[in-house]
């Protein structure tokens, strides 16, 4: 049975018990990491979530019931201890922030007693994720959990903080919305007042955000949270926070420079790294020639190179028919990998199909200089010097090449690289590299759907320059959006917006809204247009993703207390789960089909 | 059509603007508030969220397209302004910031333009409710809602800070939660993964913020958004904002201490307002016995008296005969009404039978000392002066009295005390008048469900003295729960938790549920129990209503940005809405009656 509290007020957590109180009486609680008997001595690391403390209980300072008691505890009992601050007796453990010194218990109460835990809680668990999911409450007891969830704390303090000093208001918007189409699939919540109608759950603030604006707020921002009802993926949740932000009257160059300065000011503050300013940028089209992707890990070289003017001529009919509709050839270098066998070749070109690759072709450089190549026999020696000459090739390494439209390309040869610096482990995990993507196009062709598509959202502004092709030649407008990348990850991403009514409107049509769709879906944003809005451009970051980076875990649920897992369920709580009949009723519902939920918390 | 911002980069805010920069060339951005033509020159009061700012435009400086640029110039306009500083060639406006200065205008751009809109944007608005809500982005404009806006982002930056500083972690727990009994209606979100299941939006973090404290983490907090399905009030809405948090090792005195520490930190922090602590405490029992009210509003007397034993023998019949059934008799004094004309008296009799009295016995003083009295014709002349000396009353005083069962009472008379003091004007508005009530009674009986249910909720800790009676006679048990209200509003409550199995699993079956049943509902905390608990306690504000004191308004939405109304309806973007069927489908749902929603937003 469980001792009160009572009479007892703790003095100080674990670790700020010092060498600078040796001698005073201190008042600790935690939990029980660990106990030892040594002879006629009780040891035993007493853990808060500041870190661990030694309690050592001897029969003369405890008393023969208190030793006892001492002789009964187990591991996550949870105690309070009065005692003694002394010097550590025995070794000093330089691993621990309290190595030097230890506490002579002369109270102690047991305030709660444990059962065994189905895991250790300890560092670096080995524990499937699945059984510490279910055991969420005994896994966030972990010291790296624990570790990774202060910083997420201090990280969006920091935020908070450094926002507000720069004049932004923090301001609330609400769950339940509208739904809205353009984008993921909506969370529903049913109304009861009316019947057969629905809220969602917002995918982002973005009409909203913009309303503020509208509002005269000037500059808003909100860690938010935010909803999509789609499958998950390791970096997916079906509720995820972004710190959320609008400001008004100004242009790309502004959001740029507040938005460096918070994230140079947070990762000092938060994990001590220092982030060069400005951090360099890159348009789009840049990105995808030289990295296959829109956001490069720039913490590697490999890039790719567009070699289609070399090989235009040559017998290569993969190369030249490629090109002949419109495609291009382009390769990397992977230097020094010239010896690769022929197997790690074959895993690399099926890795490229998956990514729609028709196949990969390649060439390796011997020590000798000569080649060892899958399409050798199509070329003249000339021809393919010339070729290894545009590539840098140089004896020892290894071209491979993708030869498609450039969609392809750019996406077999973006992840090609990131799939060999992987297995080759030549990323430097301690750099942060951080990059802007701007210049993005402001459409996409969805050949699915047979329209062009918004690739940011419907709001995003088209550049000045490229204005008049509105009209003529959306699918070479470019937009006024921007990505923050870090080490390969989009980290946030958002726009100058279209301020404008007529632009606005075009937009949408171009999207294939009609008018009547239009004012149906975003009425209130349109309506509110008509009534002075000033220039405005926003961002917004994805918090889980940059607390997953600044830890380097692999994962989301790393960073995030009660993470759902891949079918979107809560393995502790088991959520979702059934209701009384009568609560669909009130809403005036019926399921058509029930299927019982395979995973089971008991 | 709207000019571009191109080449002009903002330097001040409107009210940044001073007489410290006179002769300096500044950039403004905003609203036209108001343009005036007086002879030759234009006036412009330019608006953004700092405040006013006069523009002047004459044709010297501003050159003639810009002068009739100018002059097409109407409210609402988004514009920006080149100009030079000067000092205010008229009479200085006492009442702006800015009223000694004006700014010559040299260049002007029209950035957006607008249709008049349908209400002015000003301050202490005369418009329909219903219209402003309509138009939100509007009447986000107006300058008293901007105050009430900027001044929660400020109140909840200081709350964040604060807690911060005291060593609480804000945590992030789920929107997306399972649903649970004991409270109010759920909102559900129903699962497309899982067919027949549903998620519900939290009422409040309180299982998950008890398992952080299982957890280890010691101190949580969270600004949190919750979610309750019931019918609307002016200090309710279907989403609400709480400051919620959870102490781990504490008791009662520890939570209300750096709760007052936070209070007047805030207060006077965010609106100048000096809050002297300790802040008073009173009893559950005395504030029912004294007020009537377990919130009761301390900015004025008026309290009740048991006047039971001073009529327990008397003539009046519904006097002896409430005694006689176990309830009591208690008046209270108005003092100086003793001449209310009697149809007043009659509407407070009215108005104490809508809270359940059956009727409400008055006793005028008049001056000469005489009384008028509903009953005094069934009481001796002795019997009189005894209960008029019980009620300290004076000549010119108006005694109320009320006999029934306690509770009615308690109901009656605590309302009928707030009501009078309205109607007579008697409340100091510049009060801000705080109190804890503490040592609620655990349970109430609940004569519909013809159980005991929880007064604050099932996890609440009973006191320590009354453990005993858990048994024997729960409804006498009192509770480790402790409410802080706020000028006659509780503004939050809490309690410390029970955190042994064995006190937990009582609890609940005296709730009613069996053990499988709670189980069911509740398993992940009564497993989570099993592996060591340390004693913990907390208390949750409503962010809301406390936005809503500081800034005397009289509901919850003059500080939310996007409020619903009564029937759960968002005015502005139409939500709730119906949806494709496609979406309905992929739920696995059907609409077994659809109701068209009456409001409607075109």
């Amino acid at each position: 049975m469980a001792e009160a509290m009572r009479g007892l007020k703790r003095t100080h957590r674990c670790t700020e018990v010092s060498n600078q109180i040796i001698g005073e009486t201190v008042t600790v609680m935690g939990w029980v990491q660990k106990r030892r008997n040594l002879g006629s001595l009780i040891f035993v690391d007493l853990r808060d979530r500041s870190g661990l403390l030694q309690v050592i209980f001897d029969e003369d300072n405890i008393g023969t019931e208190g030793f006892e008691k001492a002789g009964s505890l187990r591991s996550e009992y949870v105690v309070a201890v009065v005692g003694k601050v002394a010097a550590r007796s025995g070794a000093v453990n330089e691993n621990l922030v309290t190595g030097d010194i230890e506490v002579i218990a002369t109270e102690l109460r047991i305030l709660s007693e444990s059962e065994t835990p189905p895991f250790p809680i300890e560092e670096n668990s080995q524990t499937k994720e699945e059984l510490r999911l279910k055991y969420r409450y005994l896994d966030l007891r972990r010291p790296d959990i624990q570790r990774n969830l202060i910083l997420r704390s201090k990280v969006a303090t920091r935020i908070r903080t450094f926002l507000a000093e720069e004049g932004f208001l923090e301001i609330e918007t609400p769950i339940l919305n509208k739904s809205t189409p353009e984008g993921a699939r909506d969370y529903l919540v049913p109304s009861r007042v009316h019947p057969g109608n629905f809220y969602a759950l917002p995918q982002s603030p973005q009409l909203l955000k913009q309303l503020l604006m509208c509002s005269g707020y000037d500059r808003y921002f909100q860690i938010a949270k935010c909803f999509r009802d789609e499958d998950l993926r390791a970096d997916r949740q079906p509720e995820f926070t972004q710190v959320d932000m609008e400001l008004s009257f100004v242009e790309v160059d502004d959001v740029i420079e507040v938005n460096e300065r918070l994230l140079a000011d947070v990762f000092k503050e938060a994990i001590g790294v220092e982030i060069s300013l400005p951090i360099p940028r890159m348009t789009w089209q840049e990105a995808m020639d030289r990295f296959g992707s829109d956001k490069p890990d720039t913490r590697f070289g490999m890039e790719l190179k567009d070699v289609s003017d070399v090989v235009k001529n040559c017998g290569f009919g993969v190369f030249t028919g490629a090109l002949e509709v419109g495609g291009t050839v382009r390769g990397i270098n992977v230097k020094g990998q010239g010896s690769m066998p022929r197997k790690k070749i074959d895993a690399l070109v099926n890795f490229a199909k998956d990514f729609g690759a028709k196949g990969l072709a390649y060439l390796a450089i011997n020590e000798d200089g000569t080649y060892k190549s899958s399409f050798m026999k199509f070329m003249t020696e000339e021809e393919l010097s010339k070729l290894v000459e545009a590539m840098e090739g140089t004896p020892g390494d290894l071209l491979l090449f993708a030869a498609d439209k450039n969609k392809v390309v750019y996406d077999v040869l973006g992840n090609l690289r990131l799939e060999i610096a992987k297995n080759l482990d030549i990323i430097d995990k301690n750099k942060f590299e951080f990059l802007w993507i701007t210049e993005f196009p402001l459409l996409e062709w969805s050949e699915e759907q047979e329209r062009f598509v918004a690739m940011h959202h419907p709001f995003t502004m088209p550049m000045d320059e490229d204005l008049e092709y509105l009209d003529t030649d959306p699918g070479k407008v470019r937009a006024k959006a921007y990505d923050i990348v870090l080490n390969g990850t989009e980290l946030g991403g958002g726009s100058v917006r279209i301020f404008q009514n007529e632009i606005q409107e075009k937009m949408l049509h171009i999207l294939g809204f009609s008018k009547e769709d239009a004012y149906a879906q975003f009425g209130f944003l349109l309506n509110a247009f008509k009534y002075g809005v000033p220039p405005h451009a926003g961002l917004a970051y994805g918090l889980d993703r940059l607390l997953m980076l600044m830890v380097k875990a692999d994962s989301i649920r790393e960073v995030i207390a009660f993470p759902k897992v891949k079918d979107a369920s809560c393995l502790m709580s088991d959520a979702p789960n059934t209701v009384d009949k009568k609560q669909i009723d009130e809403l005036q519902l019926s399921i058509k089909s029930f299927k019982e939920k395979e995973s089971e918390n008991s």
